[in-house]
């Protein structure tokens, strides 16, 4: 951590902040006297540190990191990839792709397991599906609640696929004790007693970047779970807002390779909510496996156009089995490559 | 709502599609044939109509709306400025300018009954504090929770002062019986399962901007809770997120007459989260005054340097004088303009 | 074009404005009363009507386009990819993949010709190189002008690569008239006067999208040129801005796939200035060949650690030779799955 | 500026990168070694110091400044306000407060004479009026040029106001000779060859801020002409680009504020072009002004419905008398609460 002073601090009130900082944060403070600066360089582990409270002293000008503020999601600190594993033995991360598919929402019996039966037949390997469905109108469905998550379980024993799907209040974690995967939202993201709630369960928890968050701002929500003691966090890109104004978010595939490198739990990709367009899937869907993406989260419904959530940028069953199998098969050939 | 159809739709599946829309949604449907396109506009109420769904059929191209998709936060239905009226008779909106100020976290009784009677003296007419505070890092002081009420209601004995105080989990409304305006934050601003609870509520919720929320999302958030029944609903503009770095985030100032024109509820500004540079707050609470807000919300802190949330951004007792002396009196001479 | 009528316009208003809408624009107007507004509906050619002017008119509420505002770009009126044939034979678009590749500066000859026979070699098939630089500090290196020309063409000669260099003023057009390709960079994406004489020639345009331009912008730009009576533009997408601090610029892949879906014209990525990152240069490689891009512009430097600007980065020769591999051995994979 | 090494960096890469920074850039380094990282700081003046190319450096894991990167604009080094004089005696900078209007084109001579006189008349000080025209489609008025020119003359003869008007390319600078003040438009704000030839007149130069500009990008542009030798730089914030769609641009109030604290130079507004709606001049016009601005720059045509470009934000003089009555009014009244 980086402390520059402003100009007319007197030794004085260098020592004593020296003195606090040592004595508070355990750290080595090294003064470097510049021309118009004075400049503090903390040694140690600052990651703890709340920069903001620094920023606050009335002699501090400006304050930067040098190390990164989150530590259990820092790849410097695990080299190797995070590998989970699911109670039925699927695993994720460390080189396995995945497609998980499925319905914006659960709508009933006989769409949610025909959807389920198609992907699987397509070569998804998890259910996903809205129980309960944040949406920005109030007078939109608001989905099936308890019996949205009965009908996934359903679906999952009819097909044997794991599945996963979005909690909405904290109050609702003893209802998805039974769910493969818990999802949080991008419009969830910070809702950080939420988080407290999933760092104390050991469930996989799939976390979507917010709209407008940081990749920093990304990992210290994973590093929220994993404080409170939840290692099995995988993060989701699934576009930003933008400017741009012909798409509904903007894909930010950078974020794959830089999560990656600077983290190492497993990253997947959600072509349908970044652009929000069916026919743009596949093309981002392709883009997300050549950028190194664990895997992808795709919308597929059995009827697009009465579906009661999402249908614009749905794909149909046979829509998806050509992006599947189209991915699949760029797998198979880039994995090649490697070798 | 215009609907905008592909090249090459049959009449037939024009005609079935108006049928669809003219009995599901009760409105006329005008159809007009263009070189290159068909465009349907629906007539009538269309609030409610959810634009995705449309939007997912196999024949339409685009769809838009000409009406907005909020109706009890609307202007166009209620052209009086909705004035709030707190039980101990303060009223917001309509006209009368407030100073919400106080600490950004309640951490002791003698700070919190310091600031109160500090920004009281200064003309302040609510105390702001946080008993539960979101914190980006897991790593930052969270909040003395339930003990925070407690001071916050001891300070509000003392002074007077009716409190402003988030929330941030659904499960502690009860909690937040006594508190006389409750806050939504930034990062909650879309935490859908809270705002319905709100909605149940008949309290003054203070509904600050989400950081990349458009003004429309944030009307449609005041839907939210309007439509659960509850219309004591305080707009707050504090920032929106944008490539701009210097500082924290970007005030919208435009916001205010933005919401102001298309809404009837009253519009605060928070210098404060805006900027995060304490020497900003002046110019830009001139700002939001000049701009026609009906409030502003200030962090004002005993010790800055020792607070432990936000102390880069408070106020001083005595800056929050200044602030609030040179605020007051612009008021004052721009109100005699208007006469 | 979808024109939505102020509350309270009279009939005789209406009649007016219609009247004044066919008789200048040669268009059909279609009227349609709704229940809190009426609508016009424009059927015609609309492309060439300013929007502003019509949003202008005192009794307008709204307008919106339905059509492109563009033409001679759009692949409504173009089915078929357009190729750009270049007189010693190469040819951008439909389907062909190129890299083209060199240093950001022009430094000597014995640089650029090194660097021109290490990208030849590993496949590059144009050779990029700024003899005119635009900076952001005056302070910097600005290029080496006339002379950088001539080096560029000793390299040309030397390896029988077509060079690709940007320009900055309109004067210079006549000291680009040997150059293979002029490259209009992002900073200059609007520079109108330099793309109304660049519409003047027929040389091959390679415009960069700006730094916050939409993609109907870009499209618009690559129109100013072809309405001047040049066909030959390539577009290309090399980063937007936005709130991500991580990288310099977010790239947006989206993008490709959108201009090719929106546009005839080939559509190149520069992943070199999207991130900025050397490391990261191949898997945004990647998933631009993934999404469809027709080609890569890739910064190499035989010594990034002296070059005179960007760097930090450039790859070396050696870094470019692995990056090149896998991306053309992709895509001779990735075309096998086509077949 | 702060230099963090890559982890493994050997004490002799550290020795000579020293002694390579030491004498190219005669500054003193200070090193300082931390847990993880080796940390460089550079004391002396590296302003000049390119920080891409320290980046470059193959040892170099980030770099940070800690001084700004202008010196001519940086207030640092001129405390006082700078104030510029035009051959007329007209003072802009140092608390005068100026309104500069006038139609966006000058379209014949009765149009730019009314506008004159009537933008007088409510207090205007200086005309503005555009003769070459940046428009986004190509079919659109493209302005008057050399006959714009004379008839801003013919108006100013008439009225006896200083002239503002834009340039678009570096070949009219002497068509400009008689201009009072040279604007740069927000999309030639990167222009950089057009800068460069107007640093080397001393003409006073309105300088756009552009749609993606940082304010600290901003402030090196008016380097660039300080650097050529102008120093009659005036910034003029008018709107940045951000997500929301309800306005055109976002204006950045906070702008106004920080360009004033980190520059001694003049900072306009124009709300026009901000918001681009005509209602919304007046509140962000009253925010400008007690943000601290020195003077607005409004759009102003006799017949907006009829303007040949941006008549959709124009106001009529009618409206801008009322806009400048308030805004005056509210200015002597803001200015005696500072005595």
């Amino acid at each position: 951590m980086i402390i520059v002073l402003k100009n007319g601090t007197t030794p004085e009130q260098i020592k004593a902040f020296e003195d606090k900082l040592q004595s508070q944060h355990r750290v080595k403070v090294n003064i470097w006297q510049g021309v118009e600066s004075t400049v503090l360089g903390l040694i140690g582990d600052t990651h703890q540190i709340d920069i903001e409270s620094i920023g606050a002293q009335p002699i501090v000008e400006s304050v930067k990191r040098v190390q990164e503020p989150y530590k259990k999601a820092n790849r410097k600190f695990h080299p190797d990839d995070t590998v989970i594993t699911l109670p039925g033995g699927q695993q994720i991360g460390g080189g396995i792709f995945h497609i998980m598919a499925g319905p914006c929402s659960v709508e009933c019996e006989s769409q949610i397991i025909e959807v389920a039966e198609r992907v699987k037949a397509a070569g998804a390997t998890f259910l996903r599906g809205g129980a309960f469905k944040p949406r920005t109108s109030p007078y939109s469905f608001q989905g099936l609640h308890a019996q949205g998550l009965e009908l996934l379980r359903k679906a999952r024993e009819k097909t044997g696929m794991p599945i996963v799907t979005e909690i909405m209040r904290e109050s609702h974690i003893d209802m998805f004790e039974d769910v493969d995967i818990i999802q949080v939202g991008a419009r969830n993201m910070q809702n950080f007693e939420l988080l407290k709630e999933l760092g104390k369960t050991k469930k996989p928890i799939l976390l979507k970047r917010g709209l407008s968050s940081t990749i920093e701002e990304l990992l210290m929500i994973a590093e929220y779970i994993m404080a409170g003691g939840n290692d099995n966090v995988i993060l989701c890109e699934r576009g930003i807002r933008t400017f741009e104004t012909s798409m509904r978010n903007t894909l930010d595939i950078s974020a794959v390779p830089m999560l990656k490198k600077k983290s190492h739990l497993p990253v997947i990709v959600d072509p349908s909510h970044a652009a929000g367009i069916p026919w743009m899937v596949e093309p981002l869907a392709m883009a997300a496996l050549a950028a190194g993406a664990d895997g992808l989260m795709i919308e597929v419904h059995n009827d697009p156009s009465h579906a009661l959530s999402d249908g614009a940028q749905s794909l149909t069953p046979d829509q998806f089995d050509h992006v599947a199998h189209h991915v699949f098969a760029a797998r198979d050939a880039l994995s090649h490559l490697a070798d």
